[in-house]
């Protein structure tokens, strides 16, 4: 396996990272994470990410023993290390272990580690253009009331579950619901529904779930992108019958950026045709892309050989 | 770290118990466990763990790759290896890794660990006798529509951000609601109230929650003991208003059996003198310890040197 991690403080190839078993990141998984992305030697938006995982690190009273500037060295070292031009960059810390005997988490030492691997999509590009199925699924989104979603989480067992059934159903992945009939989240992304702007683009009102969910950094960008274009963005509620009419739906990730849906259940999404996933989708995915030219958005990572 | 742990086909050292940082069972908590006790030399209801071991598998469609004999076979030799006469002995099994660039459980090959280390208690003997001061916390326990409670699993920040509010309070331990006032249960116990049975304990209600909980070993052992005793057992819903109304309440968890609890939230249960947990408490706590001479719930440790 390509790529390059960080743990115990050095610099490991992926089949020596390991965590011990006895640590509750893993026991109770007890820990956070971030996911930045490296499109051709760049990082997107590393700052928001660190931004994010600094919060999250306060929200769970994790302390990485690292400065933020340590943490942004060591993701660009992996990266060199790696020498990969695409990269899924993570940066996590887990509680660790407790004294022994002992049951207090205010007794662990925290781990803070690192790793770039090769740019992962939420699905392959293949599939992108064939058209992606996004299944409703039936486990209920672990809702905040439990574990704040806001707060990057390894509790995926709902979304496993919920994968299961999208496969079986001959989709590409799923998106709960908060047991309400609300549209929630999906394994790794947010979810944006599109009304109107076939005509014009200024009349589409571009729709996202405001509760239960991450707050995206690709999420983020989608509403500042679709609020610059002239849309209206709405933040609120979102119900899944609403969503069954939507006339454009797409996902917004680190894996993959704007990426739009072909098929709801295996229903075609607005009755499109094989193909054609809609002029909003269309015109965010595009500038997206071009946002990672905006010297604004994104830092070339350090000594990284130049493109080919 | 006294112990032995099975990795990856072999028994190694506890500090050797690694598991790698991309295995879903840490990234994405994908996994389930079970634990169960070894107490003077001989496992406690072995077969009973192995048994919900196995539900567990299959509801989360893991294969371990090994025979319910050969897991059998590794408890025990994990705890001879260990040499341990007192010790907690947990199997589990993680997803494993998808194949390169698939985000497929299917693709997955599933991993079976297990490990022994010295036995661990809820909180330790000489709280027990001061009397443990249970908190219930603010964080709502994972509802069962999220993550089954009754097939064991590592999603635990819930428990965990309750266990800082319990320490921080003077607590010993953490009980969480369902949201809606309900106890469900703690990180790693399930709880009864007991109301009447000081003049008779025939006379004794012997209530535990019977949704949002796992369905614990130890739990079943305390309702069929009370049962014997003649006590009323209730499973159903047990508001938080009338736990705190109970004449005694108490634990049961593989972490030490029946542990009485002497304070709810700091206010010492049914007024209490320190030490007087109730008659139905030391009851079901001495006849607790008194099943594992029992054989029908015990099987010796094969090849432990015997007592000193």
């Amino acid at each position: 396996m390509q790529g390059c991690a960080f743990v115990d403080g050095e610099f490991v190839a992926p089949e020596h990272a390991k965590i011990s078993i006895f640590d509750w990141g893993f026991l109770h998984s007890d820990a956070t994470y971030d996911v930045a992305h490296v499109w051709d030697g760049k990082f997107f938006r590393l700052d928001d990410h660190l931004d994010r995982f600094e919060a999250s690190l306060r929200a769970l009273r994790l302390d990485p023993g690292v400065s933020r500037q340590r943490m942004r060295e060591v993701m660009h070292e992996c990266v060199r290390r790696a020498g990969l031009r695409e990269a899924y960059v993570e940066v996590l810390c887990t509680r660790g272990r407790p004294a022994p005997g002992s049951r207090d988490p205010r007794s662990c030492t925290n781990t803070f580690m690192a790793f770039a691997i090769p740019f992962v999509w939420i699905a392959d590009p293949a599939k992108q253009r064939r058209g992606i199925d996004l299944v409703v699924g039936t486990p209920q989104r672990i809702p905040p009331s439990s574990v704040d979603p806001r707060i990057k989480n390894y509790h995926w067992m709902d979304f496993v579950m919920g994968l299961f059934q999208a496969y079986e159903r001959g989709g590409e992945t799923v998106v709960l619901t908060d047991g309400q009939g609300h549209v929630t989240e999906g394994p790794g992304f947010n979810v944006f529904a599109v009304f109107g702007g076939a005509a014009d683009l200024q009349a589409a009102r571009v729709v996202t779930p405001v509760a239960g969910v991450l707050e995206g950094v690709s999420r983020r960008t989608v509403i500042e992108m679709a609020a610059a274009a002239g849309c209206t963005v709405e933040q609120r509620l979102l119900d899944v019958d609403e969503l069954r009419r939507a006339d454009e739906i797409f996902l917004s990730t680190t894996g993959g950026g704007v990426i739009p849906i072909s098929h709801l259940d295996g229903v075609p999404v607005a009755g499109r045709k094989p193909g054609d996933f809609g002029p909003v989708s269309a015109l965010l995915q595009a500038r997206y892309w071009a946002l990672h030219e905006d010297p604004r958005y994104v830092e070339a990572v350090q000594g990284l050989p130049a493109a080919r």
